[in-house]
C-alpha cells in the first residue's frame, strides 16, 4: 500500500502543477478547489474563455470548449460552482452551466444549463431539475447510498 | 513484413499483461477469451463492478463505468458474452448488456440491452432485435461479405 | 516567445511526418492541404478506406472509420474538400462527407452528408443547409467575428 500512497501522491503532484500550468500559463480561471482530471481536456486554443468554479469536478474525458474554428467564436465558457461534468462530455464554446448542476456521462452541451439542473444526451436535455447538491456535483443522498452499498459488500473500496 | 509480425507479438503480449493486471491486481472480471483495445477504459474507481463475458469484444475508445460519483453508486456492470462494445461507446454504470448483442460505436448506454440486439446513439436506442452473431459479436454472414468486398478489390488488407 | 516557436515548429514537423505515414505507410488517402489533428484518429484497420479531401480539418478527437467488424463491411469513407470534422465526432464506415461540410463536435455521423450543410448530434442530423463556407470548413463572416471580438477584448490570442 505504500507504493499506493506514493503514486497518489505523485497524482496529486501532477494535478497541482497543472492547474498551476492552466491559470498562470495558459491563462484560465480554473478555482483552486476546483477537481480537473488528467484525462480531462481544457480549450488550449482560447484558453482565457475557460472558466470552472469552485468545488467544480470535471471527469475523465471530460472536453470544455471556447472556441469554434468554423464560426470565428472565441467565447467565455463557464462551469458554475458545484458541478459535476461527467465523464467524456462536451462543452460547447459559450455554454454556461449553472451552479449545483449535473452534466451527465457522454453529454454533448450545446446551451447553457440551468442551476441546480441534470442534463444528458446529444445534444443534451434536461433530464432532472431542482436537484440537491454539496461540493463537486455529489447529490444530497449519495453518502448513505454508498454506505449501503459497502455494508450489502458490493463496493470493496 | 517480419517487423509488422513482432510488433503484433508485441501488442499481444501487452493485451496479455493488461488483462493480468485488470483481473489480478485490479479485480476486474474480465473473461480470458474477452478482447480489450489497448485503448478501451475498464473502471479502476470500482474495478470489482466490471464484468466482460466469453468471446466479446470491446473496441478501441469504449468505456465500461461501474461507479457514479454523484448518486454514490457502486455497481456491477456487465457485458455479456459474444458482445460486441463499439468503438467509443460508453455503458454506465449498472447496466448489462445482454448475451450475443451489439452496441454502436459512439452510444451512451443507459439501461440495459436485452440479448440479441444492436443499440445505438446517446441516449442509446435499440436499432435491431433478434440478431444473429456468432463470437466477438460478429454477425453471421460477415465472412462473406468480407469475402465479396476482398474479390472486389475494396478491402487490401 | 522564441521557444513557443521551435515548439510550434516541431509540432508541424509532426504533423508531416504523421501525413507521410498515413499516406505512405498506411494508405490512406488525406489530401497534402488537409490538416489532421494530432489528437485524431483514422481507420488504421482498413487504411486504404480513409479519403480526406482538399481544405479539410479534422480536430482533435475526430475518428474516421472505414471498417465495421460486427458486418465484415470494408468500405471507403470519404471526407470531401472544405469540410470541418468537429472535435470528438465519429464519421461511421462507408459516410461521404460532401464538400464545403461541417459536422459538429461530438456528432456521430450514420448516413451521408450532403455538400454545404451543417450535421450535429448522436445519431447526427441536418441543423443547417446551404451553408457557405471556405477553406477549412470556416465560414463567410468568421473573419469579420473574429476581428470583432478581438476588439472587445474577449479573443486575446
Amino acid at each position: 500500500m505504500l507504493t499506493l500512497h506514493r503514486l497518489e501522491f505523485l497524482r496529486r503532484s501532477i494535478m497541482l502543477l497543472r492547474r498551476f500550468a492552466h491559470n498562470q500559463i495558459w491563462g484560465m480561471h480554473v478555482h483552486p478547489t476546483a477537481i480537473v482530471s488528467l484525462k480531462a481536456h481544457l480549450d488550449k486554443t482560447h484558453p482565457a474563455g475557460v472558466h470552472i468554479g469552485e468545488y467544480s469536478y470535471i471527469a475523465f474525458g471530460a472536453v470544455v470548449l471556447a472556441h469554434d474554428r468554423t464560426r470565428g467564436l472565441y467565447l467565455n465558457t463557464v462551469v458554475g460552482a458545484n458541478c459535476f461534468i461527467g465523464a467524456r462530455s462536451l462543452i460547447l464554446p459559450g455554454v454556461r452551466v449553472g451552479n449545483n448542476s449535473i452534466v451527465g456521462a457522454g453529454a454533448v452541451v450545446t446551451k447553457d444549463v440551468p442551476p441546480r439542473t441534470i442534463v444528458a444526451g446529444n445534444p443534451a436535455t434536461i433530464i432532472q431539475s431542482e436537484i440537491d447538491v454539496v461540493h463537486y456535483g455529489r447529490l444530497r443522498g449519495a453518502d448513505a447510498t454508498t454506505l449501503k452499498l459497502k455494508a450489502s459488500g458490493i463496493y470493496r473500496g
